[in-house]
């Protein structure tokens, strides 16, 4: 049994049109022989049952996926999170590289998610636990998806800001203000510095704050901003609702005074991102709600960045993530490959700015800028500008100054001698 | 401080107007009091910062989220998943009710999982694990849903079938069979006695199975089958694809033959059936594909009876989910709780139909029924129908014969000996 199940599921990368395939890269604990439980992982993903009753055919060759690679990283005693009526097996734990032919599916999301998240991945016989790590596509699958329409470039060139990281505000309270009451507290904080001030994740279209009023004043405050400034600035709305709404809040925020519209594209699904993509006329902004349920175990599920990549596939432009501290729960190795699947080179997908979120504030900024190495992210701190002890617009100047202290060379604590809302902020933590 | 937390987040349910209120049921386990645990939960997924600086107001008490039941399970020498930084500290498992002002987001479902799965309820302070075990919703919220349009009665209808389970099969193989070759397939089991010949979840609009010729030609077998058995038959179509498409899909496969049609709903997100939910005119059938990766950890997550009750709240008739046996993973009293969400009264929205999937044949019809005492569900085998060693048309009569036995109060094994089709499949397993 276990030799015919291993028959048509396995072959060599350079044997294959690797033009024809996605490669899903997942990690795994079997209480069977390892490749037999790939070969397994192949054929329930792909062709279960690949010939008719009395037919002399083979599926397999041109729809069965195939293991291109099999590493047993080590064993246990037990698997991490029990195999129902295998609770005391020992188990192999692997790694495998699957080559699925795409042309099973095509260039749709939820046909790929079926196929890589689906009932054959995750109820494959004996394997305990498994977690998709990664997927790798060719350059011509790629091509059929538009990715960012604006880019980090893009995105930096409607603010005109080219040398630092940008700075994000949600404004708080997120939940409660009228629309007057949001644009002021937004006035305030574009006049200290912030370059986009933010609707919370659960901001939306409501009776007490309807979408076309809360951009049309704050589209304004925004526009009085920089007439005084002289600086560009954004106003970020989320237009998260059912499906069918989106065009038509995208349309509402942007012609009422919003230069960007936010999404929390894991309630609504990646493929609705895509819908708007063909119409955008605005940058593009995810948020991460939903997406610990299925990433946030370390052997199961999906890999964060994984989904980050799917996330600037669908045409995000920026990127908003679980970042580093332990208020987010997530390992440092996570934020720093997400970050990567924003910016890395890919295909004619453009980057999309990486924002890792969480209990930012002043002194957020040079940390990330030390362990990023570059200046293409943003920070998108709350309660650091909005609950200021000098209010949000010495909150959002904190947010400059300590950004002006790591161009200074200096320590947070040295510039905020001479820099009242940074010597503030320092004061309240 | 702890103190300050608590403030604000807590209520008697008696206190409150429950109409106003969705009670999210929350199993946590958590390194910190745990009262201030569960007002942190209550904080972070409703207004985080809940005044102004400067401002005398407190938006707490319209926009709050609070705590109505917690109630401490136990307490373990550490959490079932680690919390960084906290590895070794004992926690406190809590079980807690927290009801939300559902004005804060209204209607609508991407927002509601805002709320209820995001970053508030994921990354709140000292909680180590979470899973949304259930959510109660008022009669008047429940009534700006549409939920099923046909319902079991409506579905049972279009089958005249009222007295038995209902058998749908897999045609396999599931990929890259031409339209005539399935359709040919489908014509053997329909003959054979199945209800409702169905796609594969990995099947879709190809170029090899293009969806108006795949649904026409099953339609022509179907009716043929209608006019010969004289019994009613469906063509079930999976139009799962880019939600942009769902509606076109939905239209073509139906114009073209299919009585039904199925959508992967986890992988276009459930927003997207609302969508199509207005204009549906055949039954929606969902299949479970990606629900795994957010249900399958026991103290993390979602549960999974919750996302079944969430498909029928969106508008599926019928609901295939992980059924019993040890192939699909999942506890027994999971299947229980999603047939139970799928058919117990529930305000305005119809019953579901319960499919209870995995590894079936021509036994599972009557082990269900014991176990359900009800005749209101389906079962979907694949192979057990097309890898029948008489082929469809024997496999599909397995499937009655093993019906016919439990009506006659034989065993399989003694109705077999005058039926092949049932001694075949018994003798094959």
């Amino acid at each position: 049994m276990e030799t015919q199940i291993k028959q048509g599921f396995f072959a060599e990368r350079a044997a294959l049109n690797m033009t024809d395939y996605l490669v899903f890269d997942y990690l795994f604990e079997t209480v069977d022989d390892p490749e037999a439980a790939a070969a397994h992982l192949c054929q329930e993903q792909s062709t279960a049952q690949w010939k008719r009753v009395g037919v002399d055919e083979d599926l397999r060759e041109q729809f069965g996926a195939k293991v291109i690679d099999l590493r047993v990283e080590g064993t246990a005693e037990r698997a991490s999170y029990p195999l129902p009526g295998a609770e005391d097996s020992p188990v192999s734990r692997c790694r495998v590289k699957i080559a699925h032919p795409h042309g099973n599916f095509g260039p749709k999301l939820p046909n790929m998610m079926t196929a890589a998240l689906g009932e054959g991945a995750f109820y494959s016989p004996g394997i305990a636990t498994i977690k998709l790590m990664d997927i790798e596509f060719p350059d011509d699958y790629l091509h059929t998806f538009e990715g960012p329409k604006f880019g980090v470039q893009g995105f930096r060139d409607l603010l005109a800001v080219y040398d630092r990281p940008l700075f994000f505000g949600v404004v708080k309270p997120n939940i409660g203000l009228a629309p007057d009451d949001f644009a002021a507290l937004a006035y305030e904080a574009y006049l200290g510095g912030l370059d986009i001030a933010k609707d919370d994740e659960m901001q939306l279209d409501t009776p007490w704050s309807p979408t076309p009023e809360r951009a049309a004043k704050t589209g304004q405050a925004r526009a009085e901003a920089e007439r005084i400034t002289g600086e560009k600035k954004l106003y970020l709305a989320n237009i998260t609702d059912e499906v069918d709404r989106l065009l038509e809040l995208h349309d509402v925020a942007v012609d009422n005074g919003a230069g960007a519209v936010m999404i929390n594209a894991l309630t609504t699904g990646l493929s609705a991102i895509r819908m708007l993509r063909r119409r955008n006329r605005v940058p593009l902004v995810s948020h991460f709600d939903f997406i610990a349920p299925f990433t946030h175990i370390s052997y199961f599920g999906v890999h964060s960045a994984l989904v980050t990549k799917l996330q600037r596939l669908v045409g995000f432009d920026v990127i908003i993530f679980p970042g580093f501290g332990s208020r987010m729960k997530t390992p440092d190795d996570e934020v720093i490959a997400s970050v990567t699947a924003c910016l890395e080179p890919w295909g004619n997908i453009k980057p999309a700015l990486p924002v890792p979120a969480g209990s930012q504030w002043a002194g957020s900024t040079g940390e990330l800028y030390r362990r990023l190495g570059t200046v293409d992210f943003g920070i998108v701190p709350g309660r650091a500008v909005f609950e200021h002890p000098l209010g949000p617009r010495g909150g959002a100047a904190s947010l400059r100054q300590g950004w002006e202290a790591v161009v200074a060379g200096q320590s947070l604590e040295a510039y905020a001698e001479n820099h009242e809302a940074l010597r503030a902020a320092l004061a309240s933590r």
